[in-house]
């Protein structure tokens, strides 16, 4: 059995002010910090021998992978950062908190967006503040201006199979440290959740997911690592 | 022109304690943290657009690596973290402190050691406090049991000239967070530093040396970023 942990970022200074965050950057809160800490705990406890580690290019993410690395006296992991591994990207919601959004779009609106499977945001406009056209990290890259979960899982899937997998298959212990939705996916993807029920599975902060898988890739085991805290556990297919 | 930044680590825990280090995972005391932090903020002052970033194994070099990136808003850099750039083994030395080393080997030994090019001390016995055999990061690596600089160069220069080099000649700015010895094998190897010379170049700590290389690598500059505290300068080639 190989063990795979999905870890989400902690708090970010954008979820203590309830915005829209997505693809913008925003760092770690000291509560933040202190998740990915007490992750890096957890999953330096367990009988384990991580090798691996995958994260997004958005800093809260790999602070996140890098302080529970620390934890682990594992600093020295091979880490890959992708931008497929990015949180959802909100489109024109992009830096609006709760009461904004409402206001500007109507309460039932953003629920639809928030909680459809495949109904993304309006696209952010070209030039606003938000626009990460100019960020040196996505030269190159033909980044998009909304995403839906769907659409998310699109650009999660194939980097998934084709960077993580073929480690994880080869049995090596891996770390992802990702972002509410991008983690979504992978867990659609690895446990079949259906499309109607996906938007209803929430990875907690500071809680890792481990998850074993054999050597098919298929899910055997699923735990949050904080019983105390747990969610919901997606099914085993 | 292309840049290059070598950084060597902060102040260690055993820096401070004045004990032979080596390959000993010591970790970086709050001032080297500080230096670290020092480090990045003169890097991210520069025109330059560092876009690649290598280190070694050890902690010390790596969260120096992290920290200088995290004050430089790209933490988000791809990184390659490999032993070819670990500090030199400091062999049957590691752990004694300098009156310890005295003591057992006379002062004036211990000064060849250090100061000699290709002299190295004994080897780490098998099964010492300090024998890294069972570190999992080596596992599969024939590691070294001691080394001079000259053996510390003849693994430095391989990766440099298959993983590094293939960068910086494309283009790429690139940053080498590293060790005093690591260090000094390459501005060997790039300034062409005679063998009886080198070990008079010492590149401080938590100021980098910035080198401008031309597309055959050759280096047309050299300085570093704290002018204030700067060593002497490697002749340029």
């Amino acid at each position: 059995m190989t063990k795979l942990a999905l870890i989400r970022h902690g708090q970010s200074a954008w979820n203590l002010e309830n915005r829209f965050t997505g693809w913008w950057d925003a760092d770690l809160t000291q509560q933040g910090e202190a998740e990915a800490r007490a992750s890096g705990q957890m999953l330096g406890a367990l009988d384990a021998d991580f090798r691996a580690g995958f994260t997004s290019v958005q800093t809260r993410a790999i602070r996140t992978l890098w302080l529970a690395l620390t934890e682990m006296k594992r600093v020295w992991l091979p880490i890959e950062k992708d931008w497929h591994l990015n949180e959802r990207h909100y489109g024109g919601l992009t830096g609006l908190d709760k009461a904004e959004t409402a206001a500007k779009h109507g309460e039932e609106q953003v629920n639809i967006w928030r909680r459809s499977y495949d109904v993304p945001p309006p696209p952010l406009e070209r030039g606003s503040t938000y626009d990460l056209a100019s960020d040196p990290r996505y030269r190159g890259i033909d980044i998009p201006d909304t995403e839906s979960l769907k659409t998310t899982l699109d650009r999660v899937l194939p980097y998934w199979e084709g960077r993580i997998a073929p480690v994880v298959s080869a049995g090596t212990d891996t770390l992802i440290a990702a972002h509410g939705n991008s983690l979504r996916a992978l867990v659609k993807h690895l446990f079949e959740v259906p499309d109607d029920a996906i938007t209803g599975v929430e990875i907690p902060t500071g809680n890792p997911l481990l998850i074993e898988l054999d050597a098919k890739l298929k899910p055997v085991s699923v735990r949050y690592l904080d019983a105390a805290r747990a969610q919901k556990l997606p099914a085993l297919p």
